[in-house]
């Protein structure tokens, strides 16, 4: 079936209009009209090449929310007309230890993503959100709340389930000092879901100028990462600290905020390794530096019923699809709050004027 | 009290003979007639100043188990003629939230170590294992079972402690596959106790010529750490890895090893740090890198009970301490199986002799 997107033809040109065939749906696929699609920043890591792999063209966008078109024989979760939703992944093995214990992402034969991923079911690779349509294995569909907004719950696709599910993994929740570093796409859904889980929410960011935005946010308290006196005020207090920064840093002046059995979890993939941490930090009070990939399928279900429960979606700037290259330059620069999400109607008008 | 030990007067000066005064037994403390005392790395580092902090001269030695000779009229739990243990600390603060929970080796105020820590009772600095007799607060002295050769566990003091507290704070079990790296004084004990607790242990060394001793020890498989293809066959496998080696070296090739959720635990403490391990490592399988530091008192003698059970100690070469010089010199050159144990007859001898 005939399907429009925005790709990339090499890691140096801009994205442009693409024309493309989506499979038709199989007895277990769920089509979906794609209304919203969230932009992340490894979406520009991957139609850059920025992480190898890059299989062109690229179609970017695993941030989707939509309605369902048209649903397979035998699928009973969804129905036409259904607000859904698709993350970072649409398929996996279904049977290793990881699929079987819900955590997709974690595949032992590795998880097919949304986009630049070897596609088993259609050949050549998948392509993503940045589109007018997508069929995907029902497994992989989110049932996306109808209460929340759906061009701002998008990004919870994403930026929300990398975040909720580090805190959730590590027990985050009332009487917790927990620390979000970086208030971009994922700290700011960092601090809104440690809030709501009832935490003491501290954001470091080395913007003064973003405490006021952090505040409303969530965050109890805002340290600006450079002032060592103010790091030295909270030094082995910390249950937790999730950290989103994916710019190459010292790991040291976070590491000795956490307290004896205290965790700090990376969610962001440096291109270049950050300095090496000392390893006393992690020997004198028994710390733990941890990794954390988006989240399963079950829990990102939960993370969007807990985020329905408790309003909360990402703060957005919506684009027409023309803007994308101009947003990706902003988004690099961090000139963004705090995610951008295409409106897809602009890409069906593009397309309805051809 | 009059006591003679060995001591370091500079960084550069190897050890000889001193003279020192203990205090005199308070009423909640233990005198030790020390029997045996092992050589820990630590010892060298100190002594050397390779940490920084010496403050001369310095009376190394933390494995220490002797007989007791004089309790204070508060003593309860200790006799004279008991054999009883030191390890690496003789006090704490003991009314933090470490202490509290038994974890003084965490104590928020900075534990009292055994050697080269200020003396809040008897002001200077401690004085350690490689003496005659010691004098400590009965909280921090050790039952050591009757049934083990007080020369061999003597290194349990430390080395034991060491390995056997992350074993233990990461579940280690039946069904699990633990890795140890290093075959040296910890890691021959980490062997041995990853074995008793019932977990398939693979050791990993970068000498093929240990192969043999360390299945004698324990181990299940030995892996060559420099054969990528042995390596390679155990990726995504390890439930847990107890990382002993002190040296800088890349942890990635063992990071991968492990599965999901698993962890690899540093105790070895290196003067320049590890090259960064890779943040895709940690991210991709939800993975830990964790530090520990030897264990508290209680777990101390849990661990002293559990080896008595098992009737583990570690493989000694027993000296006279007039070789320490020699000792150190080996033991840096890792020519040591695998740990060394001073006499202390040998230093009662020659205190005699002057």
């Amino acid at each position: 079936m005939k399907s429009f997107g925005y790709a990339a033809k090499s890691a140096a040109s801009p994205l442009n209009l693409f024309q493309f065939e989506r499979r038709e749906p199989g007895p277990r696929d769920v089509q979906i009209d794609i209304l919203y699609c969230g932009v992340c920043h490894s979406d520009v890591h991957t139609a850059r090449d920025e992480w190898g792999g890059a299989v062109y063209p690229v179609v970017t966008g695993h941030e989707i929310v939509g309605r369902v078109t048209r649903v397979g024989a035998e699928v009973t979760r969804f129905k036409e007309g259904d607000l859904a939703g698709v993350g970072c992944m649409v398929d996996s093995c279904r049977h290793c230890i990881n699929c079987d214990d819900g955590l997709e992402q974690y595949c032992d034969h590795g998880f097919t993503g949304t986009y630049n991923s070897p596609d088993k079911r259609s050949g050549g690779v998948t392509y993503g959100g940045y589109s007018t349509s997508i069929v995907v294995d029902d497994h992989f569909v989110l049932r996306m709340p109808e209460k929340l907004d759906p061009a701002a719950a998008a990004p919870l696709l994403c930026a929300g389930i990398t975040t909720y599910s580090p805190l959730r993994e590590w027990g985050v929740g009332k009487g917790h000092k927990v620390g979000v570093v970086g208030l971009g796409g994922l700290g700011h859904m960092g601090v809104k879901l440690a809030h709501a889980m009832g935490a003491h929410v501290v954001l470091f960011t080395t913007s003064p100028g973003k405490t006021q935005d952090a505040l409303r946010l969530g965050a109890d308290e805002v340290v600006v990462s450079r002032d060592e006196d103010a790091m030295a005020a909270h030094a082995g207090t910390f249950h937790f600290i999730l950290n989103t920064v994916a710019a190459p840093h010292n790991l040291d002046p976070f590491l000795s905020l956490l307290r004896r059995d205290g965790t700090m979890t990376l969610v962001g993939a440096p291109a270049e390794p950050h300095p090496s941490p000392t390893v006393f930090n992690l020997i004198f009070k028994r710390r733990r530096l941890a990794g954390s990939l988006i989240g399963g399928i079950a829990e990102t279900q939960e993370m969007l019923d807990f985020c329905a429960e408790h309003g909360i979606v990402s703060d957005i700037e919506l684009i027409p699809i023309h803007q994308i290259n101009e947003a990706w330059d902003r988004m690099v620069k961090s000139d963004v709050k705090y995610r951008f999400v295409i409106d897809m109607a602009s890409l069906k008008d593009e397309v309805k004027s051809l």
